[in-house]
């Protein structure tokens, strides 16, 4: 198997975690930004400098990757409509650079640092639905769709819990009911409420440290990997996903496996009749206004990968946070029921996701695949490896939409910058 | 090599021509529409109605294929820009469907039997600026891209030629001005205007029926193909284009041969420094109001496929031909010189066209990539195989967007029905 960013940086996220004042030393954001680098600069780059899909999950290549996957592989379009934009409105406060916090590791800083620090792409604060922050670096453009990584998720969630709530999706069923051919499998005897919530038991470890994890068969299989010239496993997501074995028990601790979600957009694509990018265009996408068409990355079967290849430019990911902090309703509409987006918030089990340890997380829970802080200003969250986030404060009236492209995957090593940036910029705003 | 849609149908292209009585039988256009053959239907389709890259270029899939080229293969994005999109007036005429015409092998047709006589995809007649006929078929919606295949070229030749009214390229100079790495090959002593009027003495056949034909090297270097495992070739289109060798002489005889328009491709990214994508954006899609994004295939290096990898929805490239028609003004602006189009329209020498032998365009030349009539009406067009085109017609003030799947890629085996179908309705218009 090819190395890929996912393998290399994830040990060394792993490394650093456990001993961090050996972390590895990587080019920091100016030394790695891919104009410096001239990644992908002339015509045509030099050798060295061009980015191929073989190597584009290899840092530095990430941060000119990240902004321009379709560049590197199939995608599906998720289609904005043909109405004009939303049109978000303005008032930046350049004041907010110097809003001044303290890192859960003890080191001051401020909200000016953040974006460089975590190897930010892509940053925007919403404050009351106007954007009093926005800035972009690395090769991201305000119109350039970038990758989300497990954003998606939050995404699929959301669209299956609307389609509960209409009727269309029963999350009491067993999986089985919608997905058959998955009878002898880990979801044999799982609920659809157990893939929502990521409380099934199987056989699946997402430890980007172990090449021997199957997150990389997931990912070879899907397509969002290189395989190798003798691989002779499946060939897309859905025949991945009917070898998957039980391994403990259902409903008894929350465990992040990327499959759930994969499995999730199946059930919704089996009970709409439609594909997740149609679903997601017609359910939100041309709701919103979006100034751009997003997409999803593709297996070679022509299936969207759910569990985290969604793409769309920054300012509508933005939009799309404003349109959950305001109980479902944007752009003049109610998008989403609004007894849907109240239940996110509720969250679920905490000591159900206690169970997963997620050091930097203490409290939280997930819940239709949103990460749910239980903080005391009721703050949920969407999150990708990376540095992918979209992140929900109703106490502050903020929403901070954030792409990043970080050597390393884990958001265990961004949390303890950004959760407290985000919690600063938050009592600056309230 | 694996036998692509071009091989197969091309085989039966010169045979049809050559023998039209043995015309292949082919499903028609309502048996091999993707919806009845059930072609990427479900979640997932049956195993043989999964249209993967592999086989995507042979026909029945093309159906699908041709609507659907992002899922299938790497694309850069043509962005639309952040404007309202152009209002195009409509001003449907059902009449229309009745007008009358004989082909050119003597057969009575109405314009309502060219959709499915030529398995159209969509179809769009404007008249002084409206929509007077618009249908769409087989696996095509109207905010869909669909392949252009050698339209592209037009663009790019009319990119280049506003280049040389913005004193940015010069058209008198050697290709080696601004591609010194093609000094050892046929385009060493080729001038720019060479390229643009296609009359490069170059070893290299586009005779789809000769699998050795150099069109497939081309097409496997750009990844337009899927190549052997063994494969050794050139990995993209610019290491494709140092290999071509010279025969005959230069600015003797036009052959149409899409290496040019590749050269010309890389050309006008030298000269411009900015990508094809990025130009066509800037220079002509934010300005046209379009309503979708278009998108170019991409080689494995990132390298727009400039010789026919440019796909857009159909009412865009109506728009486009619209603004041709009007020269070079529309949406509110100048979008191209009125004399870089003037100039379009006179068209090159029809002496060095004839020597080319295009059975069914006689009396017509071939000038900055377009292909001019020279008939009464002062009529040119764009076009690509399997059925695309933009036919602007100044006398009868109509423009022709067309998009197809036909199995037969040789327009040659479309012009007995189309060329007398457009000319109908031009005079049925004017």
């Amino acid at each position: 198997m090819k190395r890929t960013i996912f393998a290399a940086v994830c040990a060394a996220s792993f490394a650093a975690l456990a001993h961090a004042e050996d972390a590895p030393k990587l080019p920091d954001a100016k030394a790695s930004d891919p104009k410096t680098l001239g990644l992908m600069q002339g015509s045509p780059p030099a050798p060295d400098k061009i980015v191929r899909f073989e190597n584009s999950y290899r840092f530095p290549a990430t941060r000119w990757s990240f902004s321009h996957m379709r560049e590197l592989t199939p995608t599906a379009n998720v289609w904005r409509g043909e109405a004009q934009a939303h049109a978000l409105k303005r008032a930046i406060r350049p004041d907010l650079e110097r809003v001044a916090f303290k890192t859960t590791n003890g080191v001051d800083m401020t909200f000016g640092d953040l974006f460089d620090k975590t190897y930010a792409d892509g940053l925007i604060v919403l404050h009351k639905g106007r954007i009093v922050y926005e800035r972009y670096g690395g090769a991201l453009t305000p119109e350039r769709p970038h990758m989300a990584m497990s954003v998606t998720k939050s995404f699929v969630g959301l669209l299956a819990a609307m389609a509960v709530a209409a009727g269309k999706l029963d999350d009491k069923a067993l999986v089985v009911k919608y997905l058959p051919e998955l009878k002898d499998t880990a979801y044999g005897d799982a609920t659809v409420r157990d893939v929502m919530d990521m409380t099934v038991g199987v056989k699946y470890s997402e430890n980007y440290a172990d090449p021997n994890a199957e997150i990389w068969s997931y990912a070879r299989a899907g397509g969002m990997i290189a395989a190798p010239a003798d691989y002779k496993g499946a060939r897309n997501f859905y025949d991945y996903l009917k070898t998957l074995q039980k391994e403990g028990e259902h409903d008894k601790a929350f465990a992040y496996k990327t499959v759930n979600a994969e499995t999730l957009a199946w059930i919704l694509k089996r009970a709409t009749g439609k594909s997740l990018s149609d679903l997601l265009s017609t359910e939100i996408w041309r709701k919103l206004g979006a100034e751009n068409d997003a997409y999803f990355l593709v297996d070679s079967t022509g299936v969207e990968a759910g569990g985290g290849g969604l793409n769309m430019a920054l300012r509508d990911m933005a939009r799309f946070g404003e349109m959950i902090r305001n109980g479902g309703s944007f752009n003049g509409q109610q998008i989403v029921p609004r007894a849907v987006v109240d239940d996110l918030f509720k969250g679920a089990d905490k000591a159900k996701f206690a169970k997963a340890g997620f050091a930097t997380l203490p409290g939280w829970s997930y819940h239709n695949m949103w990460w749910v802080s239980h903080n005391d200003h009721g703050a949920i969250a969407a999150r990708g490896i990376h540095g992918q986030v979209i992140y929900i404060d109703p106490a502050a009236k903020m929403v901070i939409a954030r792409f990043g492209s970080h050597p390393i995957a884990a958001n265990g090593f961004n949390d303890p910058i950004s959760l407290p940036a985000y919690a600063a910029m938050a009592n600056a705003l309230k």
